[in-house]
């Protein structure tokens, strides 16, 4: 399925359609063999672009293939921009639930793992797509905050790390499901906190 | 350090102490040298027991690997029982989060990744670490909730998700502390929530 094309970056269509092909074809390499099997040849021949061609755009194959992985993850569960953040939050956890219940969830599940036994992969992971979604997520929360859906004191960070942990853990651990009821389960509980409610207003 | 011994089961004597030298000898090989050194023959070695006892009561090395890992847990970060039980939840998460970033994190890191690869691992790790610690921490939130310290509707597997697998994802990740105020940070947002807050406490 060439969910890639779709996004491209700005630059001559000519770059851009290579980009793609490349990054389309590093995806598929992917989602079909998982890292262990994710080389720079064989995204060159897949895609039909030169060797040199990939290497100018991506130093390594570490950062090929997260990127490829990002710009899938923006396809397959985006963060939208409507006039309310909270409930862009809710579509995008519904969708991210979505993902991860299917082959890009066991990629991501392979590629956490693979990315404890080797800091090159763990590095490629961090900068080409935790940290990319993380400001993705913090645009979200910011617009929320400045429009009085969420409290102005909260810390993006742990908010990130208690939401998407919370899937990341049972895309890991498999011990209760992933679906849009666990997607609104999770954003309802961070949302209202587990506190007992103010007496003031009882 | 000897941290196993002092939780020890009901039982005869002589059978409690060659159960936790078991135990011992388990995590210090798991601790050493990771599940890829960890083998039955290895810890009767260690223990001075009989292979053929250690097999009597663990069928297999994850089952005794995660119990020998369960066990030192409950020593590095307790769950406490005091007259309050977010207090009590508050000083787990602070010691959890010191024992996160010991010898017993890495160890935890790369059991995880180690259970993306082999399903029987994962099954180990389920039963004999993850549902056991759940346990405990379910036991604290209904504490809680009696005595009104937390909101009865609370989810507790939410909860569990949301509020350890934000540890989890500082461990795996590596892209922020996990420390002190990190346990806090996170327990504070679970506390409040994230949304903004009600005009009527305005």
């Amino acid at each position: 399925m060439p969910i890639i094309a779709a996004t491209k970056p700005p630059g001559r269509p000519r770059c851009q359609e290579t980009r793609a092909a490349i990054l389309q074809a590093a995806y598929d390499l992917l989602e079909s063999g998982g890292l262990a099997a994710f080389t720079i040849e064989a995204v060159a021949e897949r895609s039909g672009a030169a060797k040199t061609t990939v290497y100018r755009w991506w130093p390594t194959k570490g950062a090929l293939a997260m990127e490829s992985f990002l710009r899938a993850s923006e396809v397959l569960s985006p963060f939208p921009e409507t006039a309310s953040p909270l409930a862009d939050l809710r579509v995008q956890l519904r969708l991210f639930a979505k993902a991860l219940g299917g082959r890009s969830g066991r990629l991501l599940a392979g590629i956490v793992a693979e990315a404890q036994l080797d800091p090159a992969t763990r590095d490629a992971f961090i900068q080409s797509y935790v940290l990319p979604r993380r400001q993705a997520a913090r645009r979200l929360l910011e617009r929320g905050i400045a429009l009085g859906e969420f409290r102005p004191d909260l810390d993006p960070d742990s908010l990130c790390d208690a939401l998407y942990g919370a899937f990341y853990m049972r895309l890991l651990f498999g011990h209760a499901p992933i679906d849009e009821a666990a997607a609104d389960g999770i954003l309802d509980l961070l949302l209202h906190g587990i506190a007992a409610p103010d007496p003031r207003l009882k």
